[in-house]
């Protein structure tokens, strides 16, 4: 888990945008972001971008749980609710363990347990290893 | 096209990725953004995020351009090649202009002009003018 | 439930190609599909196109089990495990139930209890009531 | 060509539903489907599963157009404009033809050039050659 906490802290992209990995554990993790004015787009709301992040990182998190180095190839997300500040949680669950192809699904709440955007992700298993 | 430039400015989380915008017209638009070390994640990458937030900002431009606020509802995205440093452009057109629900393809390209991620994305149009 | 029935019993392609609805309750249904020789694909496995007619079926009962008329507008499958035979069971979720873009989850199973394929939908809700 | 309109037509479930495959070149494919009331859902209009079918198999024309054993791991559809008859064509291109993860775009278009729906689906390549 440390060593998880360790490797994701090097990115630096999610680190920008306050991403938190919070656990992770073999085909699961949480991670979350308190969402400030520096995430609002031009309408007010949390940039997608930005919940794409978020939910990314929780994705990568999963994705590589089983210590195999693992890409996102394909992720779908729907925007359900808008966010404009508080924090904004992430539950990512590997579907489909697949040595080569694994399917992953991540959800994002707000502070009240409201379902924000849902994203589900396939990943490509490289032979390398994480660590 | 000006107003739409400084309507679009006001997108903190994008202007923080770096991302500009550089033409709207209807149903067309482009941006841009460089990759730098603020971008990568822990493989050393450009993360996935952050060329989310790019396709974005260029999304809302071609779903707002006829001047009717128009939201994300679903996006999908192909990641196709990484990235590490340079220029990702962005060219967004509305392959359907719905007046409820249009639809936008998103190309990245990097410098050399390949293939760097599509994103396709279904909007919203809501009865609120834009300006 | 039982004029649900009817009415989607009048889904011509859907029933031809063997899809049974077993359940509609407000915002969940079940259905499922025998397959046999005339669902295999040049492959020699279910078509992803019969997969998706069973998963469409479960998605159209949700989406209207609410009695307001509503259309698929997108659809994303990920398939998981391919099938030569037997039972696919559809298990599908109203995840969100919007007044205008509600957003269902298809889970499609093998006679095993195994994930053959997952369908996310979003759909839209028209003014017009369903009967 | 004529090895692939072969191979392709023992796709039992697509013949079923009436798909002809018109065209195919390394990377990119034709086919056709004519919609009669035998494809019309409980709405009365061509049902999602029936354009996904002819969708699908103009993806795996494309696919496998190389020679080597492809297989479809996500195909994401957004659904434009419906049909009631008529022929729907499909045309397929291969955005990029990577030696594992390849990504193919399917139009769909009526017989007024219409868009009817649009397909983005991700392959996975065998090591396995299709003749």
């Amino acid at each position: 888990m440390e060593k998880y906490k360790e490797f994701f802290q090097t990115d630096r992209f999610a680190m920008n945008a306050g991403v938190e990995l919070l656990k992770v554990e073999a085909g699961y993790a949480q991670a979350r972001m308190l969402v400030t004015k520096e995430h609002l787009n031009a309408g007010g709301v949390c940039q997608g971008g930005a919940l794409f992040t978020l939910a990314d990182l929780a994705f990568a998190a999963v994705a590589n749980s089983h210590g195999q180095l693992t890409l996102s190839v394909n992720a779908n997300i729907n925007f359900i609710r808008s966010v404009k500040e508080g924090y904004v949680y992430a539950e990512a669950q590997e579907m489909v363990n697949h040595h080569r192809l694994p399917f992953i699904e991540v959800c994002l709440k707000d502070e009240a347990g409201e379902l924000v955007a849902i994203m589900t992700s396939s990943g490509y298993r490289k032979d390398k290893k994480l660590f």
